[in-house]
């Protein structure tokens, strides 16, 4: 997906919401556990139920490498199974020698025709410039992420500098803001606008608000730019909203709630 | 595998060989390409080859993840092949928040049921705590790699401590030398050193000796400890040694002549 598509696809709905499809066999409702594919058959559910709120969709591969080949064939049905309109970011944090990127590459955006990918820089530029090449995909590489354990490496300073803005000023020498977008949690606000200083025009894929903590207002207050520039993330909150029967309900729910203060942040913009 | 098991294998074969299982359908001798399942064939012949002279074996998910299904059935038959004897090293580079490296650790500890999995630390202490607890099974996770971008982060200073040293004295704290491994790049062997001063019972596995330049002698050198602590990989410079018919041949013979040389160097270990 090109870059004014996305940002179109944004306005169309006025929302920058990603839906997390993190499907746990442990938490999604009893009675899908019957189907011959509950993976498949819940995150159906989930999209069906929140497709008009929602402009990406993520699936965290852990939750389907886990199931063995039977969870990598419900990944490509859920693949297939999102909106053509949807941005598709295969949340699986790959990153490698030059020569075996090319090959992460080919598989996320040849094999499974995914739009975007995520990526961990710890590998330097070669690590790095293989998702690159493919015309209109995306590589999403971690900055500054929301998790507790982020404060080991990514705020180590060098000259001032923290290491997230190390990698956020590398990556932009290697790529446009039409190839990498960044990740970027919600939980520490004041660096989010630190990274937006950086990087303009580049979108951020933030995770962290609702259970994590992190809040839309300030996401949206230091992260936002003219052309929206940011996807905000919700795994859980959505997905797990409602464990029953009713989960479609509740996830819908949930999805629109998230969809209507983002509505209001984006009347604002134009 | 038990961290006392690997040491009795290194002194059994007196090799710390591990052999990276890399199969690219574009390199793998031809007639194999007729086979049903060419990638396992390969592997198969490779393991059969080498097995006398190597420890170790080290599959690269990129290769088998770009195949789709086909490539992930091709990996369950290659880890099922590999001799009970030999450490399974899937090489894959995880690391997530903290609730889905758990997953990532089931995947490759209890689904495929490796003995080792490498991760990036980028994501820090709740990305590769979860993978050390699983008895006997390992995180080798990335300290200074082998490639041309490695310099990129890994090398940044802050206090005139680069990033893989502040990388190593974390994971130290978080796990044993039964529970942790580091990837050490071979190409900087007074890097080696300094690692095995903040580290010295903790095996490093080495990639970077051959093609990349890296050299067996300095890495014995400046990481060798008196349980041996090396795995020292090859991959294309063993697996592609001939690329004809003849391939388990040639792919023999290096392996001979590197485990040799691995011969030589663990005689004055005792």
């Amino acid at each position: 997906m090109k870059r004014s598509e996305l940002i179109k696809q944004i306005r169309t709905k006025q929302s920058f919401l990603c839906v997390g499809l993190d499907p746990d066999l442990a938490k999604i409702p009893k009675h899908l556990l019957e189907l011959e594919d509950p993976v498949f058959e819940f995150n159906k559910g989930i999209i069906d139920a929140t497709k008009d709120f929602a402009v990406a969709y993520k699936p965290n591969l852990a939750f389907y490498e886990c199931l063995g080949i039977q969870g990598w064939k419900s990944f490509q049905k859920t693949i297939e199974y999102i909106p053509k309109d949807c941005l598709v970011i295969a949340d699986a944090k790959r990153g490698d020698i030059g020569n075996t990127s090319l090959y992460y590459a080919k598989t996320f955006f040849e094999t499974y025709n995914c739009d975007a990918l995520t990526i961990a820089p710890y590998m330097g530029s070669d690590s790095v410039k293989p998702f690159l090449n493919h015309e209109n995909k995306w590589a999403v590489v971690l900055a500054m992420t929301s998790n507790q354990g982020a404060k080991d490496f990514q705020f180590i300073e060098s000259k001032k500098t923290p290491l997230f803005e190390s990698v956020v000023r590398k990556c932009i020498e290697w790529g446009t803001s039409e190839q990498i977008m960044f990740v970027v949690g919600a939980t520490r606000s004041s660096d989010i606008a630190k990274i937006r200083a950086l990087a303009p025009n580049h979108f951020f894929l933030v995770p962290g608000v609702g259970a994590q903590g992190g809040s839309l207002d300030e996401v949206v207050k230091y992260g936002m730019n003219s052309d929206c520039g940011l996807l905000v993330n919700s795994s859980r909150g959505i997905i797990y909203a409602d464990t029953t029967e009713d989960f479609k309900v509740g996830a819908k729910k949930e999805a629109s709630k998230i969809q209507s203060a983002m509505d209001m942040h984006l009347r604002r913009l134009s």
